[in-house]
């Protein structure tokens, strides 16, 4: 059994690492960090959990959840996070990071998140969590990055076009996205009389941070392309226009993405079968021939994906929708955990969503 | 393991009991009934099970159903569903009903769903199978009549009080409902525009038929009062003046509870402990401090409660919340289920809700 | 043409106000107090304004707003708002306060409120604004103290039978009320995720502050109604033991009221008749057959109200649903504010809802 | 006084039509066409009447409501309105018409509706109703075609481009659309617990019959622009690849567009220049420097624009909102009806919205 603690624990991304922990077999629960509520029971900030033995469970200090576990899931604003990482590996311990503190380059960090990384020299040590793209990589892995839960949708819906050199040099990608991945703190436009009823694009216009996730993510499979077919394609990494849009649901994001590929799109039934074959193993991906609803996968851990060539213009349209907290934050970060630690993919996570 | 089929699984109950049956250790799934979906796999109604085990299996007819299970649970319409139950005993089939058809004496049934009962000859048979009131008659049970969402959250909110001689002689029941109770098919006043944004009393006025199990339950509990006490108390059963009210939420019912006991009542930390003394066993309610709100238990199968005294008034507020679909519905029909069969009471089901 | 300042008009009163005031045919809007937008134009607070004549206007600080008014609408929080009352009245403004700061007695203010009331001189000047129960005292008046949302639905629901002799001493009222009622401030509880699907009590067990109104309203009535027949009846004022319960919708008020005649309850043809004659004059209120639902008053000026005798136990229950900021709030404010003043009841104000 | 009658009018079509006709100067409504509810009051089917003038009167038959009437608006479904607009038309009728039988040439009808139009003969005669790209042509206009909701925000948000030759050839419209739109007959996808939490794109794929009309606007824009530049642009009519995405708001559009101009974009600043430019004129379309959100036009009867060239990749991204029940429908039909017949163009019409 590892023992493991969740920093961040009063937070959504905490609540949903609880949920899975608390149900994985080979795992020991032993540190909820919040400086909020530092002190008091889980069940003050998770009324969830009132009277269960979790609710009774106390939050503690990050140094006491660090210092008491094998691993330790950070579920921490990102820049606040990158110091506590390096004081748990420095002790040795695992990491499985959810902020955004160790998913890009040193360089890239500098240019979307400002200034010099905070623990610049643990950055070669991070594996980028998004399972479906690096299998292969996360046996092992002591420190993992687990990705952005926009750049999850916008990645698994188009890396089989990227991998096939089917991403034209331009995709626009248009996500709506439920109000939980905005974070539990209360903000003038997060007030429920405000979101209730609208819907808002915001950091629109490249502005969006986890637009550097997705380029290096679909980048790195057109190279990976080009090397396989020894052919000289278009400039890496390939342009995403990426328009977040907030809608007033709780959880759930939909990935729309258009893209027109320079040699022209295959068929629909093609491209279906392209992303089947490119999911072939992933428990946690399923494509299907319809465009995807939110509402399939609030409380999921799978992402749901679908593809289709527009019957008119030519211009592929690919689709993912995820639980922002589940495939998105939790649930793919236990993924990678699991690999990394030689658990079977599954465990603690599930693949059924609710309905309603 | 028994063998267990589920009738109405295309609806909202039926999707709730496939969620914990699949992971019920003591049971095979054997058999899925739906007669809008018959042939079809389960993921044509339930978009959530796309690409799943479960998803490609596929709805059959009743007979089959009936003929292929140990136990049958049925989440069909009442009326409807007698005759099944009929039908299902004649084979020595095991039974959990989740429709009003064997709740109630065949007077009360004619009363309040008019006509004559369509099996009056199984209605001895029948165990209520509201667990905390009816634990020691539930085990051995052959055909459990599981309780309406409404009447378990009253007599929940209010048993402790009909146990200790303090329920006055009218009691007021304001009950909040999520849509999800109103059932799976579309209706004008469930249109998404019209529900959306409005607040809705309905069958006001000691007209919703839930009103008979909660006066059944209470009464029962009154009488036991007084004869334990050997005194002539207020006439059997209390009146409850019932107000279901629609309120846009998906899940979960609020129940607010307002009585004047005749001899006064007790102030509110004895009112808690009473309370606490009385669900002191039982690991699906929670009685809590202060006044519980339904998030706390969307996706749940436990019940909150809570229960005061009027600083002002005198008069005893109780309070309980669940959700409809889990505790009101298929939680406590797998918990009777359970206790009947000698299963863990909590085998399949959770404590904890989800949240947000 | 009378000039009108409007303080807090970043809130959402103030925007009710607005829009009520910039259509009035009497009123020249002449200024618009904010704190945190002082300086700003309209727009920055208000997004529906963007590049109208009104979103162009600038929020100016409160002296100078009640400087440039013949009459001044407060919309702040109560504490705060009584200095700037007298502030206003010294320089001879005429005053609509939508705060709670003059709608109790000074006995009653230090009880609910706290502390001692900071003007308590200007309290015998104040006129209670319910249209409907205080229609002849309101032309003239100079200091308009306009109800609490909560106090409006109970009292309207309930004051046919207060003045009747029909209000048992005990009288239980639970109103599930829309969020925006809360305020435009920013608060965990009103957290989009948090709100969102939960159906909250709070301050429950005679802790609201609505209570003082509502005692008061209905004591007078129960009061006159003696009076008028020279009987000795129950004390005033009667007990109202107050359920406040917070619902998903933005705006909205359902009063849901049970109360028990001492000498029994007319059948429901005679309360229905009761009430249709007790508001037989009021463009406002109207009452119909059915329980009422608050998607009827969003958008309106109008409270609707239902009553009737529970079939079974005999219980009278009363109906009525407002539109928060509405009848609730602005359009009373501004409908007393026309009897006040000389102007058609209904000016700038609106009968119908909108739906959907 | 022009009479007019509302064909469809107890459908949300028809509600705002009641609105807006109501209290516009020029109008008096004589008549309510609905064949469900036919005889009856209007308040049975719009509970927000209940108690006013408008809610006594009583909806009537077809025949009745043209032959009481100068001026029929029709809110009723495609392919049942052609046949009635022609026996308005007989009888020397003005119609405005709200469906979509009359938008379309009959060779685009045709394709994409099916089969022949039922009424080709009127279609010449048939003005479009866009008013901001068609004003000069409305006036004395006897048969006005209404646009579609989506196709207005779209158009709108893409027609300064389309007319200065910076369309691309191929343009992705995703468009967010709140559940009204889909009308009020209840639907399992539109029943409120299927579509509370769920995002679902629909008609993908260039399925959505509002192709048609978004092409013809751009494509109309784009050849004057040629013409007057006397040059040879790319091939009419535009690819515009249009996905329509239902989101759990009652009200609401809004068009998230991407085009890639053959010549490279203008900067932000002169991309909004331009826009300000094109719409210099019009009361009901304001454009602003940020991306608006839907939550500032419900209720109104404008659109909101914003456009930008992504930092990062050059892509132009124009936007829109506007409520499809007002500016989306009614309000635009009305506008086009005051233009058509000499009315000031905001009577009856309102620029603010309501917030929240």
């Amino acid at each position: 059994m590892l023992r493991a603690g969740i920093l961040g624990a009063s937070g959504y991304g905490g609540a949903e690492l609880i949920r899975r922990l608390a149900r994985h077999s080979g795992v020991d629960l032993t540190g909820f960090g919040s400086r909020q509520y530092e002190g008091q029971e889980l069940q003050a900030a998770w009324p969830q959990l009132a009277g269960t033995g979790l609710g009774g469970q106390r939050f503690a200090d990050n140094d006491t959840v660090i210092a008491d576990a094998d691993v330790v899931f950070f579920a921490t604003p990102h820049g606040a996070t990158a110091p506590l990482v390096a004081q748990a590996r420095a002790a040795g311990k695992l990491v499985v990071d959810l902020s955004a503190d160790f998913r890009l380059s040193a360089a890239a960090y500098a240019e979307w998140y400002g200034g010099e990384h905070p623990a610049p020299g643990l950055i070669a040590d991070a594996v980028y969590g998004l399972v479906e793209l690096h299998r292969n990589e996360l046996p092992g892995a002591e420190l993992i990055a687990s990705p952005g839960c926009n750049s999850t949708a916008a990645s698994l819906a188009l890396a089989p076009l990227a991998a096939a050199g089917l991403l034209g040099d331009d995709t626009a990608v248009t996500i709506a996205t439920g109000i939980s991945g905005a974070g539990r703190a209360p903000k003038q436009v997060l007030h429920f009389p405000e979101a209730m009823d609208s819907v808002v694009p915001y950091s629109t216009g490249g502005r969006h941070r986890h637009i550097a996730e997705m380029e290096a993510n679909l980048g790195r499979l057109r190279a990976q392309d080009r090397d396989r077919l020894e052919t000289h394609g278009p400039q890496d990494p390939p342009g995403i226009t990426f328009t977040p849009v907030r809608v007033p649901t709780v959880r759930g994001i939909l990935a729309v993405c258009s893209t027109r590929p320079a040699a022209g799109a295959p068929a629909t039934p093609e491209l279906l079968d392209l992303y089947r074959d490119f999911y072939a193993g992933d428990a946690f991906v399923h494509v299907q021939d319809e465009a995807p609803e939110t509402g399939a996968v609030a409380g999921s851990d799978r992402a749901l994906l679908s593809v289709e060539r527009d019957r008119r213009t030519g211009t592929v349209m690919a689709y993912a929708v995820l639980d922002n907290l589940g495939k998105g934050a939790a649930g793919q970060a236990v993924q990678a955990f699991n690999l990394a630690n030689g658990f079977a993919e599954g465990e603690g996570l599930q693949q059924e969503g609710r309905w309603p």
